[in-house]
C-alpha cells in the first residue's frame, strides 16, 4: 500500500494553494482545482490516521442531512460514518419524494429551503441530471451531489477512486481501462474529468457500440488533449492498463446475449493483465466481476469502498471547515 | 425582527407560574395554560441563542423516539434536528405500522409500552385523531402529538407558528386570516385554539363553504367569546388582516375548477395586502402560495420552518426537565 | 425481582471462565457456553445500573450498523438504544434488499465487506435461516444474527428470555411450558437451545400436532438427556409450569376454527397456573395473549422488553471487548 506523489506538488508548500480555490458545494468532479484536489488528498490521508484513532469530536456540533430521492444503503451508510468518525449527528431519508404525508412530490428547492434550517451541509441523491444543481442553487449551505440521474455525475465515487489509485500509483501517465455500461456511467464520468486533470493519461473506453461514453465527456478530453481509444474488445486493451475500472453492465442492455462475458472479468481476464493492474469497481456488482477475482491481489475494490470513507470525511471538513 | 411581549407576563416573574402548571405530553394545543405558553417562548428565545452557538451537551444522556404511522420528512427532521442540538440521540421510524415483519398492525399501545423502555420521549404521528391520546394514556414518559388524522390536531405546528408572530408582533388585539381547506387543516385548528387564549383576537375563515371550518372550533371560540368570521371571498378580508395564514388547497377538493386560484396567494393579491402583514404558511405547499411571493418581505414560511427547531427544542427540554 | 444464581458458578470466579471461551459473532444460541452465558448475564446486571445512571459514554468511538433485509421497529429499536445508551453511534436500514438503487438483490458478502469499513459490529435480520451465518462467514467485524428465516434463530431474543427468568428464579429444575406455532418459532427454538444447558430442566411443548416443534430441536434435547413431552393440550400442564413461554399464534395456520382459543392465555387459564409462574411472551402479540392478562402480576412480557435492553448492551459490550 505504498503512497506516492506523481506531481512535483508538496503538501506542506501551501503557498501553492491559492485562497480563492473554496468550495461552497460539491455538484461536479470538474469543479476541483489541481491544488484543491491535492489539499482533498492530504486531508484524506489524515483522515486514515484520525479513524484508526478512533475518530475525532472535533465536529460533534455538526449534522449532516442525507437527502435521498432513492435508496443507495451504501453511500448512505458511507456518508454517516463518515460524520460519526468526526463526531457529528445525522438526519437521513431515503425517500424524499414522500417529504411530507399530505403534498405529494415537493420541490427539491422547498425542501432544501427547510432542511437548511436543521442541518449544517446536505447530501443529495436526486433521480435527474442537475438535480443536484437545484439544490445547491437555493441552499445556504453546502451541497453534495451523492448521484443524480443516469447521465449526471458522482462526483465522490469519482474521488474515492481516484483517491484509490493515488494510493498506489503515479496518476500523471496513467493508462485507464473503463469497462461496462459507459452511457449511462456517472461513475465512469465523474471520473473521466478528474483524471484529464493529469499530464500524459490515456483513456480506454470499452463497451459496446450503443453503450458506448458519451460525446460531451468525449468533446471535454479533446478540448483538454487527453488520448483515448474507443473500444469494443477487451482483450484488445487489457494488456496495456494500469487501471482496469469495470463497472456493472446489465444483460438486458446487451444486444448480443454472448456480449456480458465479453465485457466482464474473470479469471481468464486476470491472466492477460499488467502483473501489477489495479482492478477497481464502484459496486455494486452484477455479473460483470466473478467472485474469483476476489482473491486476486490486484483486486481493489473492497480497499476502494474503506477510502470512501477517508474521501468523504475530508471531504465533509473541507465543506464545513471553508463554509462556517 | 423585534419580539414583543403583549401581554403584561414578566418572564423573570416565576411566582406567575403555578407549580401545578405541569406538562406531561402534548397532545392537544390548547393544554397550554397562558404562563406555560409564555414559559415555552422565552426557553424558545433561548434556544435561538443556544442554537447560535453551535448547539449544547445538555441532554446528551437523552433519547428521542419517532414512532411515524405516516411518513413525514420535515416534521421528523425538525425534531430529529433539535434533539442533536441539545446533544441527544434519536430512533425513528415512518412506517410504525410496520412494527414487526411477523404480525401486521400492532396496536399503538403495546408499541408504546416497549419503546418506552428505550427512550425518553415519544413522537408519534398517527393516522386517526385520538392516536396520539392513546399512545400517552399508556405511556410512562412524555408523548409528543406530531399530527394524528385529518381531524385532528398538530399542536407543535400551532406553537411554532403563534412564535413566529410573538417574534414580530403583539399577539392581543390580532386579526388573522386562515385560508385554505379548513376542514381537514388540524394546523389551523391547533392555531385556532392556540389564538383563543389572547384577549381581542379577530379570526377570518376563509374558505369554500363546503370546507369551511367545522363547528367544534367555532363554539369553542363562542364560548371564550373570541370575534370570527365566515368568508368565501379573499378579497373582502385580505386588506384588514395583521396575519395572513394560509394553508394547503387541493384542487381535486372545489367543486368550482378555478376554485383553487381564489383560495391562494399570488402578486395581485399581495398588493391587497397590508404593507406589514405577516404571510405564513405551514408547508408543503401545492399550487396555493405562488413562489413569486417567496422574494416579499412579508413573507415568513421559511423563517417558521427555522422557529419549528427553536420550539421543538425549547418543548424537548421542557417535557424533559418536567419529567425526570 | 430477587435475583438467584442457581449454579455453583461464581461470577468473581474468573478463574472458571477459559481465556477461549471468546465469542467472535452471535449467530446461534447454543454458540454460548454456560461460563459465556454467566459472564454476559453479569454484564447485564452491569447495564441495568448503567441505564439507571443515565448511560455511559465508554464506546462513543464505536458504530453498530443495523442491516435489516425485513422491517422490525421492536428489534431495531432496541438495539440502537443499547449502542446509544453506551455512547456509540447507529447506521440503520430496514431495506437492505434495496441496497444499491441500481443493482437490486445485492449478495448479502459484498454488502457485509463494504459495511465492515464503515462500523464496528454488525446487526443482521436476514430472511433465510443461515443468512446470518453467510454474513459472519466473510466479516472482519463481529455479526449478531436479529433472526434469519422462520425455521431459523433469534438467539438475541432467547437470552433476553432467559435473562428475565434468571432474575426470577433458578434455572436448574425449572419446568417451561412453550405455547403456539412451535414449528416456525425460532424463539421459542434458540431458548430450548439455551435452557437445555441447565440441569433437570424440562420443556412442555403446546402446539396443534401440525405446528409441533421441529425434529432438530429434539433430537438435540435428547443427546442432552433433556426431558421434555409434547402436548396438544394447554391445561393438561398448564398447571406445572413455572414459566409460561406463551409465543403467537395465526389463525390461518390452525386448521380447527377454535385452534387458537385453545392455544391462548385468557383470564380463565389464568386461575389454573401455578400462583407464582411467570408468562412471558416475546411479543408482538395477536390473539394468542389476551390484553386482561396484562395486569396480572405474573404477566412479565413487557419487563421481557425492558431487559432486552440490558441484555443487548451487555452483549456488545462484550463483543466489542473481546474483538477490539
Amino acid at each position: 500500500m505504498a503512497s506516492s506523489n506523481v506531481t512535483a506538488w508538496k503538501p506542506a508548500d501551501a503557498s501553492r494553494v491559492p485562497e480563492t480555490s473554496k468550495l461552497k458545494h460539491l455538484i461536479e468532479s470538474q469543479q476541483f482545482t489541481l491544488p484543491l484536489l491535492m489539499e482533498l488528498f492530504q486531508r484524506t490521508r489524515g483522515m486514515e490516521r484520525v479513524v484508526a484513532r478512533g475518530g475525532t469530536l472535533e465536529y460533534q456540533n455538526k449534522i449532516l442531512a442525507n437527502l435521498f430521492y432513492q435508496p443507495s444503503t451504501r453511500t448512505r451508510f458511507c456518508f454517516e460514518s463518515a460524520m460519526y468518525r468526526l463526531g457529528g449527528k445525522v438526519l437521513s431519508t431515503e425517500q424524499a419524494s414522500a417529504f411530507s404525508s399530505e403534498v405529494a412530490g415537493e420541490q427539491v428547492e422547498d425542501s432544501i429551503r427547510i432542511i437548511a434550517n436543521y442541518s449544517d451541509v446536505i447530501v443529495v441523491r436526486h433521480p435527474q441530471a442537475g438535480g443536484a444543481q437545484r439544490a445547491a442553487d437555493v441552499s445556504p449551505i453546502p451541497v453534495i451531489n451523492a448521484g443524480d440521474g443516469e447521465g449526471g455525475q458522482h462526483p465522490t465515487q469519482a474521488l474515492l477512486d481516484l483517491y484509490t489509485i493515488y494510493r498506489e500509483r503515479p496518476l500523471t501517465g496513467l493508462s485507464v481501462a473503463m469497462i461496462g455500461e459507459l452511457d449511462r456511467g456517472r461513475t465512469a464520468r465523474s471520473l473521466a474529468y478528474l483524471l484529464a486533470k493529469f499530464d500524459r493519461v490515456k483513456i480506454f473506453f470499452v463497451a459496446p457500440q450503443e453503450l458506448q461514453m458519451k460525446p460531451d465527456i468525449l468533446d471535454y478530453l479533446d478540448e483538454r488533449g487527453v488520448r483515448y481509444e474507443l473500444e469494443s474488445d477487451v482483450e484488445a486493451v487489457i494488456g496495456e492498463a494500469d487501471v482496469i475500472y469495470q463497472t456493472r453492465i446489465r444483460p438486458e442492455r446487451v444486444s448480443d446475449t454472448h456480449g456480458v462475458k465479453r465485457y466482464g472479468i474473470d479469471s481468464a481476464l486476470l491472466a492477460k493483465m499488467k502483473s501489477d493492474a489495479l482492478i477497481l469497481h464502484p459496486l455494486p456488482r452484477t455479473v460483470e466481476l466473478d467472485k474469483s477475482v476476489d482473491q486476486d491481489p490486484r483486486a481493489l475494490y473492497f480497499r476502494q469502498a474503506a477510502n470512501g470513507l477517508y474521501v468523504r470525511m475530508a471531504l465533509l471538513t473541507m465543506l464545513l471547515d471553508q463554509n462556517s
